[in-house]
C-alpha cells in the first residue's frame, strides 16, 4: 500500500486536520502521483459539513488535483514518470452502462465513483481526495494538462472549469449569441471567461455593484444588477442562453423571462431548496429550464485543450493547507477571487506537525 | 358591419347568456364563415372566471372553430364560397417580428391577437370568439380542415391539437422513443394519439385507476398510477419525453425523475401557482423542464393535415349552446370524454330566446 497525508474532516462541525492513511498499490492500469495543487470548490465544504445530507468520515476533500507522475502501472500507456497529470470529480465509474458508453460518466446509471466520499472498487474503503499528498487514479479518469498553463491555476479547471464548459458546449453557445452568466464566483468567472472565449455576447448577473469592473475585466460585455428592475426589464426575451451559478434561493423567473424563444436557462449552481418556477414563465417563449453537472472524461480533456488554446485558466488565490480552515471561513462569505488553490508542497510541513 | 348573434359573459361570476354584436365588413383578404362547431377548452372557463387576471367583457368565448365559407374578400386565394375553414386560437399578430416571419405567431413579440379577449386590430374593439353565429378572420390566420374527419370532432384540433402536436414535434417525438402523457383530459387524450401516431412507446400517467382502460384504448401502450410509488419506481430514469398536461398542482420533481439523460418534460397544462422545481432533479441527469403554447399557423395546418392522413380527430360529447353552463360545471369535475363540443345549429333557437 501506498502511504499518504491529507488533511480531512473527522466530524460535520470540527476544523479539517492532518491525517494519514494508505492508498491502493498501482494496478495495471493505475496512475500514481505526487499532487501538486488542489483547488477548493464550494461542494468541498457542503460536503465537509453533510449540508447534502450526511457524509462519510474521515473526509478527505479535494477534487481539482493536478500532479506530478510517480509510478505508472504495467498497463498505463497516456502517462509516464514525471508527466503533469490531472484528476477532476470522478475516478471510475461503471464504464458499460448507455451513459458511460458514450463518454457522460458522470451520469453512469451506477453512479460515478466520486474523488471523495465514493466507494474505493479495490479496497472497499472510502475514496480520499486531492487535499492529499498523492493519488492513485485509474489513467482512463486522468488527464493531461496543456503544458503553457499555469498548473496552479489550472487546478479549478477540473470541476469549475468542466462545469461550466459542457452546458456551453451542450447548448451550442457561439458567436451571434446572447448569453447571461449569473453570480461572479468560482463557477461564474469561469463561464463568463469561456463564454467569451466561444464568441457569444456576454452579460454578467450579479447583485453587487462592486463586482462590475471585474467581470468586465474578466471578458463580460456587459453587467446588469440584477435588483434593479429597469436594468432587468431592458433584458427581457432577449437571451439565446443563461448560465446561472447562483446556489442560494434566488428569483428564477425573473431569469427565466430574460430568455427569448426557445432560450435554455441552465442551472449549475445547486440551492439546497427548491426554486419555485412559474409554468407561464415557459410556455410563454418556449423556453426551457435545465441542469447540468460536470461532464464527461473526454469532454473534460477537451475542456483542457480548449483552455490551452485560448490560455484560459482561474483566477487564483494560492494558500497553504494550514489554513484550509481559514480559507473555508472565508469560502462562505464568497471572500475570494475566484477560487482557493493549496499548495500541496506545505504539506510537507503538516506532515511534521501530524 | 356583420350581424352576430352569440352566448357571452357578462361578468365574472354570471352565466353565459346571448348577446348580439356586429363584426368588422370583409376586407379584401378575409374570411367570413357561419360558425358550424365550437370546442370548449378549459382556458374559455378560466377566462370567462377571470381566473387569469380581469378579463374583458362581454366575453364571447370559443377557439376551436370549424365553420363554412360564406364570403370572401376580393384578396382571397385559399378560400371560396361554400369551403370548410377552420379559426384556432390566434386570429392575426404583428406579423414582421422575429418569431413571426419565423412562423412562430403565438410567440409575436407584441403579443397574438387572441380569437377572444383580444383587441380587435380594425374597430379597435373586443374580439369575440367562436360560441357565435359567424366571424371574420384574415385567411393567412384561417386553416383549411381535411375532408375526411369528422368536422365537429376535428374542431378541438384548433386548440388541443396543436397544443399536444407542437411540443411532439419540436422535441422530434418519433419511433424508439418512450414517451410518457401525464393527465388524460382534453389535451391528454390528444397527446396519447399523436403521440402514438408519431411511432413512440406511450405510457399514460393518471390518478384515476378508472381511466385506464380507456387509455389503452385511445392508444396508450403502459398506464401508470402516478400515485403508486413503486410504480412510479419502476418507470425512473427511462423517458425520453414526457408531456405534462394538467393544470392542478402536482408534484413535478417525481415526473423529471422519469426522465432519462437529456430527457425533456414539457408543461401545457397551466397551473396557476407556481411549481417546486428542485434543482437536482435536473442537474442529476442534464433534464429539462420546458413550456410550449399552442403552435404557429404554418404548423396548425400541418397538424390538421397530420391528422387528417391518420384519421385522428377528437373523442367528443356535443352539446346545444344553451347548455353551455352545464358543460361548464361539468368540465370543472373534469367530467367529459374527452372534449364538448358545440354543435352551432342550435344558436338559431337561441337566437329567437334572446
Amino acid at each position: 500500500m501506498i502511504k499518504a497525508i491529507a488533511y480531512a474532516a473527522t466530524d460535520k462541525q470540527s476544523p479539517l486536520v492532518p491525517f494519514h492513511f494508505e492508498r491502493r498499490e498501482p494496478l495495471p492500469h493505475d496512475v500514481q502521483m505526487d499532487i501538486l495543487f488542489c483547488g477548493v470548490c464550494h461542494s468541498d465544504l457542503h460536503v465537509v459539513r453533510s449540508d447534502w445530507g450526511p457524509s462519510k468520515y474521515p473526509c478527505v476533500p479535494g477534487h481539482e488535483i493536478v500532479g506530478r507522475v510517480t509510478r505508472v502501472g504495467s498497463a498505463v500507456k497516456k502517462f509516464r514518470v514525471g508527466d503533469v497529470a490531472a484528476v477532476g470529480c470522478m475516478v471510475d465509474s461503471c464504464r458499460v452502462c448507455s451513459n458511460c458508453m458514450e463518454g457522460e460518466e458522470q451520469f453512469c446509471e451506477k453512479g460515478p465513483v466520486m474523488t471523495y466520499g465514493g466507494v474505493e472498487k479495490h479496497t472497499g474503503g472510502i475514496t480520499y481526495g486531492g487535499y492529499s499528498s498523492n493519488i492513485v487514479v485509474d489513467e482512463a479518469f486522468t488527464l493531461k494538462v496543456p503544458a503553457n498553463l499555469d498548473l496552479a491555476a489550472a487546478a479549478p479547471l477540473l470541476c469549475a472549469g468542466i462545469t461550466t464548459y459542457s452546458p456551453l458546449k451542450h447548448w451550442k453557445v457561439g458567436a451571434g449569441q446572447k448569453v447571461g452568466v449569473v453570480g461572479l464566483g468560482g463557477l461564474g468567472h469561469m463561464g463568463v471567461k469561456l463564454a467569451r472565449a466561444f464568441g457569444a455576447h456576454v452579460v454578467l448577473f450579479t447583485t453587487s455593484e462592486k463586482k462590475k469592473a471585474d467581470a468586465l475585466r474578466l471578458g463580460a460585455h456587459e453587467v446588469v444588477i440584477s435588483t434593479n428592475r429597469d436594468e432587468m426589464k431592458a433584458q427581457r426575451n432577449s437571451f439565446h442562453f443563461i448560465l446561472d451559478t447562483v446556489s442560494a434561493p434566488h428569483d428564477i423567473n425573473a431569469l427565466l423571462g430574460l430568455l427569448r424563444r426557445d432560450g435554455t436557462l441552465c442551472q449549475v449552481g445547486l440551492p439546497a431548496q427548491p426554486l419555485s418556477v412559474s409554468v407561464f414563465s415557459l410556455t410563454s417563449q418556449r423556453r426551457q429550464f435545465a441542469g447540468s453537472f460536470i461532464g464527461g472524461i473526454a469532454q473534460t480533456q477537451e475542456m483542457l485543450d480548449f483552455c490551452g488554446e485560448h490560455g484560459i485558466v482561474c483566477d487564483i488565490e494560492l494558500v497553504p493547507i494550514q489554513r484550509i480552515n481559514e480559507a473555508y471561513e472565508r469560502l462562505e462569505k464568497s471572500d475570494v477571487k475566484y477560487r482557493f488553490v493549496i499548495d500541496m508542497a506545505s504539506l510537507s510541513q503538516a506532515a511534521v506537525l501530524g
